[in-house]
């Protein structure tokens, strides 16, 4: 039995805590963590005793086998660094930290104190991109020449939060550059982006882009196509497309159900699902699941510290390539 | 070189004469037959020379191997008498004749005269039914248990067509209980019917149902479940389910494009096809085609007198079966 | 809050534990009633204090709001007499008994007692189907003249199943007879069955059949048909298709992802989910959901004792059609 | 009527002279001309009876309204200058010429003679890319923010032809290139283009590549991206997908039927059409009609002749872009 303390009880936090508190067999979540109230009476109401809005209620409990940290993005890097101190094992939502020479200080901490480390990147656990993956493993389409994914939110979010996003790449398309990446099992040698702002002005004037298309090529010499949107409105709009040297594997979106209709007009499915919390609730279970899994059988975590800093400077690298408007090689990123 | 005579350039003359001419090598149509001038026009247009509005011009003339009858249902018995005598091979669209007894007469008179006949079925020659029938026969799904057609036509005829129409089981179901046999390789045993008239009272005051779900038992066991309506608003529907011990096949509708767009509402293809002109346009051709090549090769037509006779027997039983409401054994229509 | 016994903790017993525990904010289970230790530990284990394996420790419990009934078939009709008569709201699995006359009696007691009574259907709860019962409500193909069923099982239980399950048409058809009614919105008027045994001649021999084909007449003079199957090697099958005035609706089987690929084979996507624990998982929480939204609102119930009556009915009808080879009237099976 | 007259009978010089002669009523094919004997007998079969070796027994023809110019790529602008000085329209598949240069000289000249002129662009005129446009243009998806077009050859050319095509983007790309403007109806303003040799060395060794991936930047600032590959196993894969403020438009690859097969193994749809000759068989027709109905109407060229510059300068900026591995403006692309 894995002992858990939660860090951070907004929209994320809570998923996790419910999922380890009624849905993960071998984990327990014994204390919880949260400045505000509402945050806090959902961790009693979901019986953990031990709330407190101190980080140091949690690292300094011996008890406490592992630390989820939810909390806002620019204390990640702090809370990963405490938990690791005290011995603990972290799973910490992306991105490890707003700055990347940060984000890289912390991981390399990690590795001197040998804790284990996971990086939130939930998508790995989507049935249908695992599935992706294992059929690829399995050699049912040869060797890969082009990923394609399509990434586009139904609605962009407040212009508060694309003011402190970091920006679409490291935001939103950072969980491209991850997928990209783990499918196509090599790593990342070149950036090109477009990108621009055909949704909204207000994201222009927050100094952001809501539109891009970013082309990846791998040390493999196979390529990656990212499009990315802030607004769609038929739906969350989740695809992948990989193409190989024996066929080609797509996963649709998931509809909101199988129902089909024809009329005079035509025939009509149901709607895409709304967004990410509904696209994805089932692999947020399964990533913790994984965690957990991977702690109790001393395993490597299925997505490490490296992961995250690898995803954040392709980031990096589309963002220079977007603002001099050529290709980027991944190794010219620096990290200071 | 197979020399042609086609008789009746309605609606099915003007396409069997087109695709004689234009599409198939080994054939040549040197003769047509009809009453009016805008037929006879037709034919002239496509360059045949000899035009009349007597039979005996294609039954008398020596060099015509082939009569391709698509005349009013009412002479089509006279004529493939008249063309058999003649030794002519005959194609002759269904029914046989309106009259079992003198279907069954006929096909008898052919059989003694040995001369090749093929009915009109056309549906066998469709892509995707004669794909279904070559992945049965070679066990893609095992042994059949059951079939599912649905076919709906896109709106009612008119009720002066009705009126001599036969009813819906010899006009249009007939074409189901010949697709229920060729697919099954089994023949029918036993015929239930349920029909009402849901679409328009004056189909019922004409004395025939709009609306039909008949269930045959097999010899081998295996039952078919066929569903026909005069009307489906969202167009013409043929569809065709057979499930089997290793397996299902269906045949889905193709539609008038592979578009398909997602907005607010949700997801759209486009409709369906309009008619059976639209829907089964290849089917006519490679029909004529396999009839031509059956001439050729002198090999057994696709589609016999006698399963011409068949689908009528099954038909009569289906109505004997709505009017006493009871399951009819096929074996118990006496042909006079 | 509903306070909640538990009767029965077998596969179904634990689905409605469980639901009801972690997934239901207004209900809490507090006590559940099994003869072995399998069960009792595995509802110790969810956190109930009060475990038996006597029903009268739930009866007599003045906590109790409701009973959920999931014991063997042969018990539900005495513990629902047991629970009304204690004043509690009832949930009941299928059947209400295995005798129609049993199951009527005891009905009509609980009426008389005037206690909530729930049976439980829960397809009607599957979001697929209430969609398309939504759709049809509210217009979306005009007035229904022809419903369509497929179940299919992936595997036929074992024969000591069979030989108590009350035949395929109280087992299997009963939930489908309920769609049928439910979707319809009115009432069977006449049922013809016919059915075989093509799958295991061992289930023959047991005295029941394993393939049918059922045809309902509606007292709207509207058709449905019903196929079922014990066995489909391709996984379990369960569609509907509505066909309307203006329309028709399809529930399409969900699979286990939306992956799809293309080979030089074909295009291939994912297999069917396994069996109604997946297929289902969802609804059966649904189906909690109304049970207690309805008696916290003080709302009818959305599945009845007399919905429970009607489905014993027409499968009665449909024994007796399947014996007798001819249409039965659903009003001239009697009850004694 | 029409009277045309058809340079060279090799592969599409046949489809086009069989369209004309009995698939479109407005024209007729009166002469042709080819080197060899093979393309002359084809015609002669079709009841061409001039039939030669010469162009000129064409462009003096004066019975001849239009000329269809399916000869090898290096002849094209020679006789369309031959056909348009003898004051003939001119039907001329592409490319104009070899050299962006020489084509360029051929259409002012054309523009001058103020002859019409089609190039033949047959995919605009497929009926799933044309609903597309025409849904496009009728406010169906709103404001355009991307097009994606997948276009896949089911395997490469043999390495002659590979050593006379141009390159892929003049070869193969050149289509895209057309329907991404045709589409988005504005220009292209940048291109980038990523490009490499994975499915045949030999390609390379020819100085050609057989994976691309393009990124065109539109003048109104929506972006699109082609994907190209010279391979596919799984057969031709042409599709296309447009993003717009109100939704998404996608066209999917027809297959060869509408048959689906489920199994033990998963659910399987049929495989794609072979090539073009199949997938755009009816565009050829619907292309050929329009440029008829075009000269009968006195009406602009569906496709102009600019048209086919355009595409070639966007080809000359992919090629310039792949050598120098930055994005390429299109206005700097000097015509000399």
């Amino acid at each position: 039995m894995i002992k858990i303390g939660v860090v951070g009880l907004g929209r994320m936090g809570k998923i996790h805590l419910e999922n380890l508190s009624k849905n993960i067999q071998d984990a327990k979540v014994i204390a919880a963590v949260n400045p505000g109230d509402e945050g806090q009476n959902f961790a009693l109401q979901n019986g953990i005793k031990n709330v407190s809005n101190k980080i140091d209620s949690i690292t300094s409990n011996p008890e406490i086998d592992a630390v989820v940290i939810c909390s806002p993005n620019n204390t990640h890097s702090e809370y990963i660094i405490k938990a690791a101190k005290a011995g603990k094992a972290v799973f910490c939502e992306k991105p490890i930290d707003m700055s990347l020479e940060k984000a890289n200080e912390t991981i390399s901490l990690i590795s001197k104190l040998n804790v284990p480390i996971m990086i939130g990147f939930n998508q790995r656990f989507d049935n249908n991109f695992s599935k992706v993956k294992n059929d690829i493993s399995a050699g049912k389409i040869g060797l890969l020449r082009n990923i394609h994914i399509i990434s586009r939110d139904p609605q962009p979010p407040p212009i508060s939060y694309i003011k402190n996003s970091g920006g679409l790449f490291k935001d939103m398309t950072i969980h491209d550059f991850d997928m990209a990446r783990f499918i196509m099992g090599s790593e990342v040698a070149e950036v090109f982006a477009y990108g621009n702002c055909l949704i909204d002005p207000a994201i222009g004037k927050a100094g952001d882009i809501d539109s891009a298309t970013v082309l990846l090529k791998f040390e493999n010499n196979a390529l990656a196509t990212i499009e990315n949107s802030r607004e769609a409105k038929y739906g969350y709009d989740q695809r992948l497309e990989v193409f190989g040297s024996k066929g080609v594997i797509k996963v649709k979106n998931p509809l909101k159900s199988n129902v089909e209709t024809s009329t005079e007009i035509g025939t009509e499915t149901d709607s895409h699902l709304n967004f990410f919390m509904d696209r994805y609730k089932l692999s947020y279970l399964e990533e913790m699941r994984c965690f957990i899994n991977a702690l109790i059988n001393n395993k490597p975590m299925p997505v490490s510290g490296e992961d995250g800093i690898k995803a954040m400077i392709i980031a990096e690298a589309a963002n220079k390539s977007l603002i001099e408007n050529r290709p980027i090689k991944v190794d010219s990123i620096k990290i200071n």
